[in-house]
């Protein structure tokens, strides 16, 4: 056992340090397994202060940390590619505090996010964001990585819904920010949501909780042309209704999802498919399914139907949400992308996505939030044949610079991490990247906290491409 | 004519500089009238590239600036104690562009607000943020401020409708954050909005734009104890129900919008009057309109209507929105507060501010956005009488401490300014502040943008105040 172990162990105690090879090699990843990093140790703290108490040791030893939920990030933020030591904030998973009449719970960074909605569901209550993971991933990692999911359409990402934090700085020093309600001076609750782990430690996060809709209803629509499903999303969004979700699954996505957990008979030959949901006060519902059916109609449906209950609406939702893994059943390996486009560039990008799927020769799947212009390409690949985890890679940015070249952007909710480091070049220039590593550096000075994430590496000489906004 | 003057006509001619004494006056205060200052000279420029031009001089001299839209503030943000050049923005007034497909707009900092909703009204769109002072205060202010409005309840202030900014960095390099869809990284665009003017200047913004909703239904509420008022405020959000405004005013602030300029005959002896308005699918309106109305009615309402029309509704709102205005009908001077608090805790906080006025012996009118907790309350005071325009501010910070006291704040959406620098304590530690300033100096090293705004002055030795958050 060497000192640093030692001494963690005296910080915190036996049972929360990890640091024989066999209890490190679950964190050599997270959901992002294209890269792999063996940490140092593993530490988890029971309470801000050990957190805090463990940062200050660290910083004070010049060694390198990152903080850690559930590990079900998609780019690979929590990985130690410098054998860094991880700060798994796992054990802080209790529901601190529900405050009904001002609509808030205060949760610690480890508290599942399903079970946040469980938790106060007795009473008509409910979380909003809800990435795909959500039964199994922290609201801290939801913080860190500013979570979206599919509800997002309507309800926004975890940023609309957080409002206060205490961290823990890279000094060890615990800090509040935020708080019910707004705190004056600069936005610094929204600064720290979604920087990826690089400028705190969230040890407490409080989140706005919203009222059940007093109904909700679903319609699921089969496109024989991925173009009419990409118009019908345009229109219904054109008609001025606001879906609570308005998902979109091509050919191949449907192909996977009906081989996989939660197959409900979705026809194999479809071009694509789209489940719109609409919630809100129950009068107001028929008329707006009616004109989603309307719209779907114009757009040169094969089928449209609306959910028949609440059972047959949950079967559509698990289906949609198994859409990531599903693809284990059609593919031995697959990579997540994850591109924003403006909404009304849909069908060209569809278009150039089929493109570079037929010159690289792999297949890929597009599950997406179309509502809100978040692509999902799921690339499939064989890792077992040489080089082709590289060139899904390549192939993966690829379709972001498509996105990019719309107006889009790089990421919508999984984060830059590891993953997408060096595509932060197709939007920022060499001056914005360093404006926020300055901002960085206010919080994480020795750059300890998360290091070598979310920044292109400095020495990497690439030709700087202006985002196409600047020309807008 | 000196060397600045000579200098700044050299860069953006001579018709865009002022410096006579007479011209300059108009510029000596904004809406916060309590503090003066004359600039050295007010510049006027016409595009980015000239913001840019005078930026870059005016850094390399040394000289401070502060950026200025109509100067409708609250706060005293754009007034120049030290002899500022003022930046005006207001001749960069144009609409650029309006994209109906993705839903938003391009514009100058010098457009006024409510022009943008006339000139997307006739496509049935409209923007969502409706400061009181919207016929005239330029969004340009707004993304300084992060303005809100009687309708940021269910829509969400500035800050949610703000898509994409470009500045001009205190080198006075052009820089463009966020954009269509999010840029990855730090979230600098919430970062700059609401940094009332000290970190960059807006020269071009990319918002939001909303379809009008389908129908909206206003409900008059008149009661005759503030207690009532306030637990109905509550009832109704508890009843799931999310109105787009809810306002109320107490007996003082009814004495004066109806001795002012639409008065609607509200009747005298009223303690408190409630204004909600429900909008959204026609469908649903009369349901939630049946429901506010039953709260009122179980809260001892004395009279409750609902807007027969349009032009009743208008009315109202109009009468409602004069009411600082009015305050002028009452009183020689008034002061406007800007506090925030827990809805839950409304009717304690409207007694604490009674007991105040009562030990002071000025009268406090409370004029507020009941729905979000953001107290206005306006202390009606005579500058005449020596000391007291002293104790209207006295007043109005003991107002805000009550605030703080149950875990509010000191600013809902007129920011902090001038006026509440040293308010910035009751809130922030020292450690907070300090942070703060850093993450300032990243943007303006100099400190020559806006200098002396938003941060206590660090000489004056004041008991550092934690936070009620912190024992939450």
């Amino acid at each position: 056992m060497d000192a640093l172990i030692r001494d963690l162990v005296r910080l915190v105690g036996t049972d929360s340090v990890l640091y024989r090879p066999e209890d490190l090699i679950a964190y050599e990843c997270d959901g992002y397994t294209i890269q792999r990093g063996m940490p140092r140790a593993v530490v988890l703290p029971s309470s801000t202060e050990e957190v805090s108490n463990v940062v200050r040791y660290l910083s004070q030893n010049n060694i390198p940390f990152i903080p850690r939920g559930a590990g079900t990030g998609l780019s690979g933020g929590a990985i130690p590619l410098g054998g860094e030591v991880i700060i798994s904030l796992v054990r802080m998973k209790r529901l601190l505090h529900v405050d009904w009449e001002n609509r808030l719970a205060v949760v610690q960074p480890g508290f599942v996010n399903l079970k946040l909605t469980h938790a106060i569901a007795h009473r008509g209550y409910y979380y909003a964001p809800d990435p795909s993971s959500q039964y199994c991933c922290t609201i801290g990692g939801n913080v860190a990585e500013n979570a979206g999911g599919a509800h997002c359409l309507k309800y926004g990402v975890t940023t609309n819904h957080i409002l206060g934090l205490e961290v823990v700085l890279t000094d060890g020093e615990i800090v509040e920010l935020g708080g019910m309600p707004d705190a004056p001076g600069y936005d610094l609750l929204g600064l720290l949501t979604g920087s990826e782990g690089t400028m705190a430690i969230v040890t407490k996060i409080t989140v706005r909780i919203l009222k059940n809709p007093q109904a909700k209803q679903t319609v699921l629509a089969y496109f024989d042309r991925v173009e009419d499903a990409s118009y019908a999303v345009s229109d219904i969004i054109a008609a001025g209704i606001v879906p609570a979700a308005l998902e979109m699954m091509d050919q191949t996505a449907i192909e996977g999802v009906e081989a996989a957990t939660y197959p409900v008979g979705h026809p194999k030959d479809l071009a694509a498919l789209l489940l719109a949901e609409v919630d809100g006060i129950a009068a107001g519902i028929d008329e707006q399914i009616e004109q989603i059916v309307a719209v779907c109609r114009k757009r040169n449906v094969r089928e449209v139907k609306v959910a028949a209950d609440d059972q047959e609406r949950s079967r559509w939702w698990a289906n949609r949400k198994t859409a990531f893994g599903a693809m284990g059943a059609i593919s031995p390996d697959y990579l997540v992308q994850d591109g924003v486009i403006p909404r009304s560039r849909l069908p060209e990008v569809l278009q150039r996505i089929r493109e570079i799927s037929e010159q690289s020769g792999l297949r890929i799947a597009n599950v997406f939030h179309a509502g809100d212009g978040n692509l999902h390409p799921l690339i499939l690949f064989d890792a077992r044949n040489p080089g082709e985890t590289e060139l899904a890679t390549r192939v993966g940015s690829e379709v972001l610079k498509v996105c990019t070249d719309v107006g889009g952007s790089i990421t919508g909710e999984h984060g830059v991490g590891l993953e997408k480091k060096e595509e932060m070049r197709f939007i920022l220039t060499e001056e914005e990247i360093e404006a926020q590593i300055q901002i960085r550096n206010v919080f994480n000075p020795q750059d300890l906290l998360n290091p070598g994430k979310l920044f292109p590496s400095p020495s990497r000489c690439v030709e700087i491409k202006q985002s196409a906004l600047h020309s807008s």
